[in-house]
């Protein structure tokens, strides 16, 4: 059989806990490769989790399974799902930590992991990563189809956090908003890159502060000054060379850019 | 061939070390499947190491060979060692590291390490997880039978930490012990969820508090209060909710925490 | 097919990066086993890279890809290589970062990345990990000639940073150098332990301290106490047993320390 899965979690890289999750895995699908993305999310971080769901599942072969355990809710009456979409299939507490999956991709069949079959028992109140989620993407691994896994659910019916949207003003203007902080504090927005052909270049105005054009890579401002350019995934990054542009410039989740067309 | 090999150091994951122990892996093994538990036990902390096994390795496939490299005592005249059990067969310096196992699981065969014709020449006195843990663990994977890594040994013999249990007291309470720490300050006691049974539920004296029922998830109590629950390995955990129950409470390994049964 | 590739980056653990760059190498060679050294270099530091690598790669089989990507030119004219040597292929920015390897092995061939058909696209100006490098070891394991992925350059023109050599004074004593310093504050230096099979001991002077002969493990000295002893990779190291070198002798790279042959 074979096949990937994917591992986002916030268990930490210090106790047994992914080991534990594994090894389950193993057992029910000995040939999948299983590829971890991070398990220092953290603690209970969906829209961090989130994030780096979106940075590397749509570099991953057609087909993968990506399981993200992030899951503030274990124990609650929240849904253990399994979403698949076009390019992927995706196993996670429905607690929104596939918000940005579902604001890019239609849901092609979701279901709710309620058969008790494919669970890893006795089923620890406390550890549904190993016991359910785990267990479920393995069995997909295995061959197992979708619908056997619980009963398909109304892909409407599923949680998801508010994803903000740029905004086009009358002036030509754009405001843009911080979606994202990462661990070196660059400020990753809600701008793709695609809307910035409409003028030669823009004017960045961030906390007060106006930063003149995009630019292509950090090289091309000094070290401790601020820079806006194009992330990895083709958003709009507020940076500071060598620095946090969270901390240098006070910059939250939410918070407001603005770009000016600069006329030729 | 293949066969999951699992791994627990106190290498860090900052430097090549863990690297150069695949490395000789792999050309030993090519398609074993190296999956790893931690590397992040803190220096020569065998307890801390003796657990991350136990959480973990009872959920890896039979037969897989779990290996762990906790050596303080490396060049010294500890013994290296390779324990089968009917579980799994576990590769260790002889050091109290596998003391959760050999608590908990016969031993079907010990050897101790020392035909040099498995191990990976020239050995460094100091790094014997490359030279000769790690080969071992991988040959066994390759198929070359347990006995021929060197010389069998009485497994009375191993090198065991003392593991604590908890006692029944005439009055129909329990005394259990802080059994490990995590990395969330999590105390996982002596007391495995089977003893509870004999009352409906308990209440729990621990650093001079009283914590009034047995929960089964954090969400039953409110932020900053302490809980006792069933961890995921079915032991009495104490923890706080978002916090830190050993630094709330003072908790040290072996504190008592008694149970008194709630009567209907 | 198969085959290894290994992995150093200065990415970290946290973000999607490293999973971004797995998944499209994945997506080539599904069927590679991939291997971390680490994520943890710190960011941009040359030097921790190569020696990374260096302790690493000779112990992986023959014919192994090592793919290292700490990159602070990225976006600049430094050429993105791959270099074959009899041990193995190393895929890399043109930075350094191969310096050890360079100095100890002949290049059979090297080629500078610039065939863009075995480039991900779009290419982002600020993740040529995922883009460039990443790509190219994936192709290699997939059976792409080297000589495919762009066009074949001097192997003298491949930028190195200078490696410190030992030195032998007319009266038989040697200078050695700081080379390396690790996450624990050990100092390796560049002095191989073949050269101190010129005399039955030496007395060890670093930082003006006198350490008294060169010792097989930590053991052999007190805790707190400094030792000089040879390291997993036959080199000499100073010491300090259960704390950091670097910090209580402030030792630095590039420091000296001298040998003096011990009479008999």
């Amino acid at each position: 059989m074979g096949g990937v899965i994917t591992l986002i979690t916030d268990f930490g890289l210090e106790d047994g806990h992914v080991g534990a999750m594994k090894g389950v895995m193993l057992g029910i699908a000995p040939t999948a490769t299983l590829t971890d993305i991070t398990h220092l999310v953290p603690p209970q971080d969906i829209r961090k989790a989130a994030y780096a769901l979106l940075t590397a599942y749509p570099h991953f072969p057609h087909g993968t399974i990506h399981l993200v355990v992030v899951d503030p809710g274990v124990g609650t009456e929240r849904r253990a799902v399994a979403v698949r979409t076009p390019s992927a299939t995706f196993v996670a507490p429905d607690n929104g930590v596939l918000s940005y999956v579902l604001d890019r991709e239609p849901v092609l069949k979701a279901v709710s992991l309620i058969n008790q079959r494919y669970w890893h028992h006795p089923v620890s109140p406390i550890f549904h990563g190993r016991d359910i989620f785990g267990p479920a993407a393995a069995h997909l691994a295995a061959g197992v189809p979708l619908e056997e896994l619980g009963e398909v659910i109304d892909p409407g019916t599923l949680v998801t956090f508010p994803v903000s949207r740029p905004r086009r003003q009358p002036d030509g203007s754009i405001v843009a908003h911080v979606q994202v902080i990462d661990s070196f504090g660059n400020c990753t927005t809600d701008l793709p890159a695609e809307w910035l052909s409409a003028a030669p270049d823009w004017v960045v105005e961030v906390a007060g502060r106006r930063i003149p054009g995009v630019r292509q890579t950090f090289g091309q401002v000094a070290v401790g000054e601020p820079v806006a350019l194009i992330d990895s995934e083709n958003y709009l990054m507020i940076a500071v060379r060598n620095s946090s542009a969270a901390r240098d410039l006070g910059l939250d989740l939410g918070d407001e850019v603005s770009l000016y067309p600069l006329k030729v």
